[in-house]
Formats: C-alpha cells, sequence, structure tokens
C-alpha cells in the first residue's frame, strides 16, 4: 500500500486553503477518496458549492460556526473545534480516506482550541496509507517538525493593501 | 463590472498549480468562467482527469510537449509556447472568461521560450474583469512589479529529500 505523508501548507499569504482543494481534485483524479475537514470556518465559500459535483469521493465538512478569528473564541467555538477534532480523528483512524485535509487547523491551535499534543497523536499513529495536509497560518513549530513536507506561503504582495474586498469567487 | 486583478503564484515550495486549480474550483462555484493553460506541461497529470467534471465551465489546455524542463528546449518547445502564449492571448482579450491560470509561464519566461514584454502587454491590456494567475518558479521581477498579488511558496522542508518520487494523485 502507497505510504501517506503529511503535508503542511503554512505562511501569511494567498494560496493555502485552495492549494488543498486543487491537491483533493488531482487526488480524486487519480482515484482516490478526499475528506476536507474546515476548522474556524462555518461561513459560506464558493468551493462548497462546486465540490458537490465530487459527491462520494470528496467529503467536506466545516466544523466552525461563524467567522470568529477576530474576536476571542467562545466556550462554544471551542466545542465545535473539538468536536471537529474528534470527528477528524476517527475519519483518519477509519482509514477509508486516502487524504485527509484539516483546513485551518493551525488557526484552530493558534487560538488553542485544542492542544497541539491532540495533533501530534493523530499524526503520529495515522494509518500508514493516509496523507494528511494540514492548513493555516501560524503552524506550531511542533507540527512543522512532525510533518514530511512544509510549504511557506508567504506575502510579497497583496490587493488587499489596496484595499481590495474579499471576493466571491476569489478569495470566498 | 467586477475588477479583475493580476496573481502569481511563485516560489520553489509545492502548491503553486494545487492553489491556481483550488482557485478555480471556487470560481466555479460562484458561476465564474475559467480557462487553464499549461505551459511547458504535456505530461499526464491527474487533474486532467477530474476536471472533466466542469466540462463548459472549466477549460483546461496544455501548450506544452513531454517534460523537457530538464533539458535544453528545442525549436518545437519554443513554437509549442509561442502558439500557446498567443491563444492565451487570445483567451484573455476575448473576455470570454473571468479566470485565466497560466500555469509554469514563469517557467516557459526562465527558458526564455517568449519575451517578459510578450506577457506584460497581456496583463496590461486585458479587459478589465478578467482575473489572471500565473504560476511557476522564477517570476522575473518585471512580473511581480506587474501583478497586484504575489505570494512566494517557499519550501521549508519537502520529502523528495527523504527520496519519496512523484506519487500519482498527490504530485501528478
Amino acid at each position: 500500500m502507497k505510504k501517506g505523508y503529511v503535508q503542511v501548507y503554512t505562511g501569511n499569504g494567498k494560496g493555502k486553503t485552495t492549494a488543498a482543494i486543487g491537491l483533493s481534485i488531482r487526488a480524486v483524479g487519480a482515484g482516490l477518496k478526499v475528506f476536507i475537514g474546515q476548522f474556524v470556518k462555518g461561513m459560506h465559500y464558493s468551493e462548497l458549492d462546486s465540490l458537490k459535483r465530487y459527491e462520494g469521493l470528496i467529503t467536506i465538512k466545516q466544523f466552525g460556526r461563524d467567522c470568529f478569528i477576530f474576536h476571542d473564541p467562545t466556550p462554544e467555538d471551542i466545542q465545535c473545534a473539538r468536536d471537529g477534532l474528534s470527528e477528524a480523528r476517527e475519519i483518519v483512524f477509519s482509514g477509508k480516506y486516502d487524504l485527509v485535509v484539516l483546513d485551518e487547523i493551525n488557526i484552530a491551535l493558534f487560538y488553542k482550541l485544542f492542544s497541539v499534543e491532540d495533533v501530534l497523536e493523530i499524526i503520529k499513529n495515522k494509518p500508514d496509507h493516509v496523507e494528511m495536509v494540514l492548513t493555516g497560518r501560524y503552524a506550531p513549530q511542533e507540527i512543522i517538525d512532525a510533518a514530511d513536507l512544509v510549504t511557506e506561503m508567504k506575502e510579497i504582495k497583496h490587493y488587499y493593501q489596496q484595499g481590495v474586498p474579499a471576493r466571491s469567487g476569489i478569495e470566498k
């Protein structure tokens, strides 16, 4: 059986979540089964609509409530994230998915919604064939150390600085 | 009409092409029309199969021959790339596509398959609503200067270093 690795996409630049989605699309093209769990996201993203075409091949689930990341997390946010992690753990350990994307999990760690040890435990004990992709800025050093591949998306220039708001189909 | 910007994904890390594909998927979810032209690529990638589900919404075309990027480009490679650029130019100027991805165009520039002025001319004269995404390592400074958003995908750690070959569904 093919060995699965742990990939991390972090940094302050645009392209982390989209890279994970693109990887999911590529994986499906090769006959792999994909699960995408999105932490700290409960808002609507356009990819939720388009990924419906892959029903049964890509399963996507949001573990977050509304966007709280500009505020302090509430006990409800914390509970949501912990329930999500526990579901993600089951998904990984079931071995039914070849690729498991945990989108924005680094942000969940940054806000201490659960502990880095909880995530490391999943990485260390995952079935050998499962590939994991962890995204989100502020990846902690322990996650970087545990990963096989780490890309930092570094913002060189961003049109947010020109006052461009997040646009449907491009940022959300 | 919504204004389109120019995005560049460059750097030596994994995630440039997948970010462009993920962005295409997001765009389609918002009802946008997408064209993806792939330079210096003629090999089979798994995404070619999975993107078939978006026929009529995402058009993907390869402008390259076999993988030559480890060798010197032949006159045929150069002709291929130039024909591709001329087709891409028409696609952009037609205004029929909201998002035009020119995948690995920076690599084509690096190998001098066509000139940076040719690409800048497209960027400068594109219809206002068209969003362009340019990927590939070694983005020249002139392209970075002309872009609205630039992300550098920086390799922090890569399993190629552990001798892992490119895997179907993950790298190709």
